[in-house]
C-alpha cells in the first residue's frame, strides 16, 4: 500500500495513526500542498485524485489498481480489513458515539481550517487567516469536550481505542499550530496525552515523516 | 424515534432520506436556525447537543433516553440497526467508495456552507456569502463528478442506492439554493433525478417538511 500523505495535514495523520496501529505496512509518498503551487494541483496528481487531497491510499488487488481518498472512507476501510486492533467498539450504540465524535474534527473543524479555506480568508476576504482557523477550532473543540465527556474514560469511549481518537489527536495538533490552548479542553488533553504514549500514535506523528521540515 | 430537523438543513435532509427509505417512523421536532438567534443555541438544545448542530435523533433504549447528532454518524447507525435496504454496498471496496462519496458532500462542501460560516463571512470579514458558498459547492461538485463518474450507473454506486445518494440529493439541493448550475455535472444530475422518482427522497424533500416556509 502506498499513502500519499504531507507531513502537516491532519487528515493524513489520521490515516497515518489508523496504519501504524493495526501494523500495516505502507510506501510514502510526499504530496507537498504548498510548494510550487502545491503538487495537490499537477494535472497528474488531479487525475487519480480529482478531489486534490491528501490522504490518498493506493494499491493493487488482483491485478487492478486501486485508489481511495477521504480519511474518513479509508480509515473505515481498513478497519474492515483488517479488524484488530478493532478502531470501532463492538456494539451499535458504542459505534455510533465513535462515530458521532471523530465527526467533530471530520465535518466541523478540519474542513474549515485547511489550506485552501485559510488561503480563501486571507487572498480574497483580507482576513486573519489564523485567526479564522483559530477560532473554529475553538468552537469545535468546545463541542468535541461536552460531547465527549459523558463517554470518556482513557480514551474518548472508555478504556479502548477507537476512531474518535484517531481524528482527536491530529486536529489537537493542528489547533496548537493555531495558537489554541488545548488545556481550555481538560477531557481531550487528558485523552491527547494518553494516546501519545502509544508507539503507532508516536510514528504517526507530523515530526517524524520523511517530509518534515524543520 | 424523535428527529430534531430544520427543513433547509442539507445535513436533516440526509437523515429524513434514510429514515423513510427503510420506513423507520419518526417524530419530527423542527428546530428553526435563524429565528430569534436560532433555536439551537437556546440552552435547553445546546444542553441535548453541545455542538448545536442538527439533526439529532432522540429515542428511550431500555428506559434511557439516548441521544446521536451527526448525520454521517446517525445514517451509519441506521444502516447498522435496520439493515434493509442496504445504504452500503456487500464488499469492503464498494463500502469505502461510497463512503468516499458521501465525504465529499459532508467533509468538503456542507461545512464551509452552512449558517454558521456564511455569518461569519458576511459580519466578520464584509465578504459574499452566497458567492463563498456557490464557490465551494463548485468546487465541491466538480470533484464529485469527477470521483463518481467511474463507478455511477443509474446511481453513485452502479445501480443501487447507497449513502452516497443519501448525501448527494441534499447537497444538489443546496447547491441550487447558491445559484449553481448543476447541469455542469452531467453525471450527479442524472443520479438525483433517478433518486427524485423514489417515495423516501420525496418525502425527505425540504418543501415537504412540517416546518416548511413559503
Amino acid at each position: 500500500m502506498k499513502l500519499y500523505s504531507y507531513w502537516r495535514s491532519s487528515s493524513s495523520y489520521r490515516v497515518r495513526i489508523a496504519l501504524h496501529l493495526k501494523r500495516i505496512p505502507f510506501e510514502y509518498e510526499a504530496i507537498h500542498l504548498l510548494k510550487d503551487g502545491g503538487a495537490q494541483n499537477a494535472p497528474d496528481y488531479r487525475e487519480k485524485n480529482p478531489g486534490r487531497t491528501v490522504p490518498m491510499l493506493e494499491w493493487t488487488d488482483g491485478g487492478e489498481l486501486r485508489r481511495l481518498s477521504q480519511s474518513m472512507a479509508i480509515i473505515e476501510y481498513l478497519d474492515e480489513l483488517h479488524p484488530e486492533p478493532p478502531l470501532l467498539p463492538r456494539d451499535p450504540l458504542g459505534r455510533a458515539r465513535a462515530r458521532m465524535l471523530a465527526e467533530i474534527p471530520n465535518s466541523a473543524i478540519q474542513p474549515l481550517q485547511n489550506l485552501v479555506v485559510i488561503k480563501k480568508v486571507k487572498a480574497e476576504l483580507h482576513g486573519d487567516g489564523q485567526a479564522w482557523a483559530r477560532s473554529w477550532n475553538e468552537r469545535g473543540l468546545e463541542a468535541l469536550e461536552a460531547t465527549a465527556r459523558p463517554f470518556a474514560g482513557r480514551y474518548c469511549i472508555g478504556d479502548s481505542l477507537t476512531i474518535a481518537d484517531v481524528f482527536l489527536v491530529p486536529q489537537l495538533y493542528s489547533a496548537r499550530r493555531f495558537g489554541v490552548d488545548v488545556s481550555r479542553y481538560p477531557t481531550l488533553a487528558r485523552v491527547d496525552a494518553a494516546c501519545a504514549e502509544h508507539e503507532a500514535f508516536q510514528r504517526a506523528h507530523p515530526d517524524r515523516q520523511p517530509d518534515a521540515e524543520p
